[in-house]
């Protein structure tokens, strides 16, 4: 009989937040390692973490992470970069380092720079998330079915970026990989834009007006709940995009504005029929993916 | 021992879909009707809609609507005011009539020029839907917490507005009053923006881009799946408030951009924090107002 090999024996994990915490816990119950060691600033958050079972143990520091295998950065964008820094001079050259951050490109090259960047570092881009934060609302299972973008750049080896897909898809994840760049520019399109235009939504509607939102309303300014500081680190990051996609969705309001000032029913209704199809193909797209990942998975039993 | 008294005997509805024939079931599982009579076009529909005993009878025309208590028009925007119309020549002049339509000036307006329109037609607008419409989908519960619009004119009798407010209170809703006008400028922000902004973001995603698409895309964006037939009626019909809305709209996303050019993270910041105060308290508002019938509603048990 064989005894199923562990992947990643230690894994660190650098933001003990929602996702952190998640990966946290994902890990642990797929058995991906043998133990976790947050790292954070607040010692009483990181204290009550590992009271909470979420890791295992708990440094304040970077610096004082020694022989891990795995490091996964889930701090804001705007500090990823420093993290990933610190932990390739704190840690062997073979530990793997990946990160959970929104944007890609910045990261990705500015972390390449760096002495043994290209050799330690993936980016990854779990989608994964809730308007809630904080490892309380973590849970094992927020990252089944949902996709992950991992973003290997030229100079990475391909058995780094299979082995990076892998513990993502043991978390039950759909892994996709993309450069960096055109990860920012497609997640400037499918998030960053929808969270841009819930927020904008969401901000020019009277206060007197509010109670009359219904379901319609609920839905589509859902996104804008989250977090303001962490956002903007994200749209800061990924600006050029974002400016891109916003001059387009203007364009289209624009194109709205015309045809209803001009009582055009016809452009009205090609305008509206055009979103409808791409949202159903959306949710076309979504039903397939769960239908492949339990095609793929059901033949399996436990670890392979 | 009083026997409870039924408001409407015989109710007629004028389009038996999602909206229609929820009404039908509530009000018969409310007690508020001993029959329901429905009217719509497609006779194989109709049978199908007694068959599942949604409505007791039905007739193809409104011309053969007799003594009916209350009818009301569940038809899209641009066919209600010829409906009412039909209505008011074929009923006694006791005979209540609303309409459930999303836009009412240009309906009230109009109708309120017809013979017996100021006496026997308020609009109403019940904030509840899906994106599925047919009656299979129909439920008794439909309406139970949601908002409902009554718009009384000037010339509308009190005891007129106070009879069709306890109609929808009755079937569970909240009801507020407010002038035809009124009702289309906060509705043209809450929710045909919304459904404007919705079907804009999803009409620009490129296809390839679909796949990347997760929660915060999936809820910005589910209004879209809407159709797009009864929309175009609904933006034609109330297209001024709309141009106005999605100018507000457009100059928001406008001061976004610049903000983004200008890399002024804290313009960036203050744009989402405004659009996340908001959020949260409409999130309040709709808390508030469940604890509101909540309260309202445990004293009573069973009809008064």
């Amino acid at each position: 009989m064989n005894v199923p090999e562990i992947p990643f024996p230690r894994i660190a994990i650098v933001g003990v937040g929602l996702i952190g915490g998640s990966i946290a816990l994902a890990s642990r119950a797929r058995n991906l390692c043998r133990s976790i060691i947050g790292v954070g600033r607040n010692p009483d958050r990181l204290n009550e973490a590992v009271a909470r079972q979420v890791i295992d143990s708990a440094v304040l520091s970077i610096d004082s992470l020694e022989d891990v295998d795995l490091v996964i950065v889930c701090t804001p964008v705007d500090r990823i970069v420093e993290n990933v820094a610190a932990i390739l001079k704190a840690t062997p050259r073979e530990t793997l380092i990946t990160d959970a951050g929104s944007v890609k490109s910045g990261i990705c090259e500015q972390v390449l720079e760096l002495d043994g960047g290209k050799e330690r570092f993936i980016g990854s881009h779990p989608l994964a998330g809730s308007h809630q934060s904080g490892f309380e609302h973590a849970t094992a299972d927020l990252f089944v079915n949902r996709k992950c973008v991992v973003t290997p750049v030229g100079e990475t080896s391909p058995e780094l970026t299979e082995t990076l897909t892998q513990f993502w898809k043991s978390l039950g994840m759909l892994v996709h990989t993309a450069t960096p760049r055109d990860h920012d520019r497609i997640l400037a399109m499918v998030s960053h834009l929808p969270h841009l235009v819930a927020s904008a939504l969401a901000g020019i509607v009277p206060e007197s007006a509010l109670v009359f939102g219904a379901t319609g309303f609920r839905d589509t300014t859902r996104v804008a709940a989250g977090d303001a500081d962490l956002w903007t680190a994200i749209f800061n990051d990924n600006s050029d995009q974002i400016c891109a996609a916003t001059s387009d969705m203007i364009q289209r309001l624009s194109e709205f504005r015309a045809a209803l000032e001009n009582d055009d029913r016809h452009a009205i209704q090609s305008l509206l029929q055009a979103g409808r199809e791409n949202r159903n193909e959306f949710e076309r797209l979504q039903q397939n993916s769960l239908k492949d990942t339990k095609q793929k998975s059901s033949p399996k039993k436990g670890p392979s």
